[in-house]
């Protein structure tokens, strides 16, 4: 059935929306005082493996803000689990006994999504949450973002074992990806099938590859990722951080169809625009630390995004990335308010 | 008088070296099992501040391996005494009373350099203490990185309050990148009296700012100061990072004269001969995680590092960013031995 809020849905497919939508990269966060509420008693593993509190935090910001789409709350490495990895949060994401040789990727076991029920199910249950109010977007990681962390078993900085691993066994990176890249696909199927509108794929760490790097390496599992979501007939948002310049080494090669292009705030919008072209829907790209500065600023910046995006098919609203956890609400109700009326 | 080595000065001055010349970023520093003995006894402030300390670190690389050249071990907020804005390092730098307002920004004393005067002696030791082996480069930060900092108060990821300056106070921001574009320049002058064979300016957080905005509010300071700079007479090296976005940016823009142009290791070198063109000195941009592979792929990747500088006017071999602290030093012993080859 479809959200009595299209606007969200019409952007994505290049139709014009009844206004201008807008939702917000990592909206169901520390930065709303319920969100906290919540955590104060549950931690965050067992918010994202228990559906009915994953919907309640993936609701709370279109309870409090008019926005234009839900975003499921998850995690990106909750896929780790169709591969029996598993991952503790302290508070960064730790893998105990991480890939880093061609031999520890030789013995991943298949991939079986349905380790991932819970996710599913949390889609199911955010759905009935939203009661049809707005859009539910789905989401996974990027085949290489994922990786990084399975071969690095921690955030980092640095990429060196990715790296070493990418440089010195190409076999064994290509395989992992390509494993990654099938579990992913098969991820975003089955939450659509559960009831999500829409999914997004995250590739937070585009930027920590050369781009001509991530073009060769990283990019073709994304973009069959891609391929197969957009086969399902959602629309699609590829958010692939790195800027301008890993903007420009895949620009070429994005899949058709349903496609929105999720851009970062280290690209000009309208430089986006260009180096995509102007029959792509993009998406983002206000600085996250806009939200800090006085209101004024606020909206002269998020109008910013606004022209920048007036030559391109269609634009959804986002920041260029998650908000930060110190962002006050009220800062962010303006904003939405802003870019209804613009 | 001309140092015995002479392969870095003359590539800086697009003349035939008698060899590649090679030195890395960070090469006196926590890698090194004789630095990390000094500083068992000295702290971080001590080491800067003690000419005949500081000497003895910057020559420690240049006994170990076949460099060709010699950096100032020194730090990059060492200018902030030209303004009596004392920093602790806790380890990263800390400032009690960062510039977040106008009225902060306003209330800054003149520039006095002479307050600097423990890094110019420091240059005079380190000169006496190589003895003519090898050039000698000095170096200051670029007025946005050192801002960024006296903004910030501290390292920061997400340059919250010296964007919201940028954003919010434009004629603050214009004065404080001023005032330091001038001390800088003054800084480095000094430097060169002192013996300084080179300098090179760090803009660390180049990539922090959308391109745009780097090139219209912090590269006319930079630029100011590199002009300044060639000014006295010695090569000089503008080393900013953010990748082929902002070499783009500022590409048609650069000075003139004996002018080297730093790469990161997030461009292919090639892309970036290209962008900067073949008229250019260019230094770089092994990835410093390529150190931590084994032996047959460092090589290969500083064979792809030679092989895309090959079109530009010269070439100084050099990382793409500063050493990682657990690098092993006998892969630099061989990188050095295997750039000599080539």
């Amino acid at each position: 059935m479809a959200p009595s809020n299209d606007a969200f849905l019409a952007a994505c497919r290049g139709r014009s929306p009844s206004r201008r939508p807008i939702w917000i990269m990592r909206q169901a966060g520390r930065y709303l005082p319920e969100y906290r509420a919540v955590r104060a008693k549950t931690s965050f593993e067992t918010l994202c493996r228990t559906p009915a509190l994953a919907a309640e935090v993936t609701v709370q910001p279109i309870e409090r803000f008019d926005l234009d789409a839900a975003i499921l709350f998850s995690d990106i490495l909750s896929i780790a689990d169709a591969f029996g990895i598993e991952v503790r949060f302290d508070p960064g994401p730790k893998i105990e006994r991480p890939l880093r040789t061609a031999a520890d990727v030789a013995i991943l076991p298949p991939a079986d999504v349905a380790a991932c029920a819970y996710v599913f199910e949390a889609v199911r249950a955010c759905v009935e949450r939203i009661g049809g109010r707005v859009p539910l977007i789905g989401f996974a990681g990027a085949p290489w973002t994922v990786a990084s962390y399975l071969v690095e078993g921690a955030g980092t900085r640095t990429f060196r074992h990715a790296k070493v691993l990418l440089w010195s066994e190409p076999d064994a990176f290509d395989h992992l990806l390509h494993v990654l890249a099938e579990a992913t696909a098969a991820y975003l199927e089955a939450q659509v099938r559960a009831g999500a509108d829409a999914v997004q794929v995250f590739e937070s760490w585009g930027g920590a590859l050369r781009p001509d790097l991530y073009r060769a390496r990283a990019w073709p599992h994304l973009r069959r990722v891609l391929v197969r979501a957009l086969a399902t007939g959602v629309p699609v948002i590829a958010f692939v951080r790195g800027g301008e310049a890993v903007l420009r080494a895949i620009a070429d090669d994005l899949p058709e169809g349903d496609l929105v292009v999720g851009i970062d705030h280290d690209v000009a919008m309208s430089a986006a625009v260009s180096i995509v072209g102007r029959d792509r829907v993009v998406q983002g790209n206000l600085d996250p630390m806009a939200l800090f500065a006085p209101r004024a600023v606020l909206e002269a910046e998020a109008q910013a995004v606004l022209d920048g995006a007036c030559g391109a098919r269609g634009h959804i609203f986002n920041l260029g990335h998650g908000i930060s956890k110190d962002t006050d609400p009220e800062q962010v109700a303006a904003l939405v308010d802003f870019v209804h009326r613009a």
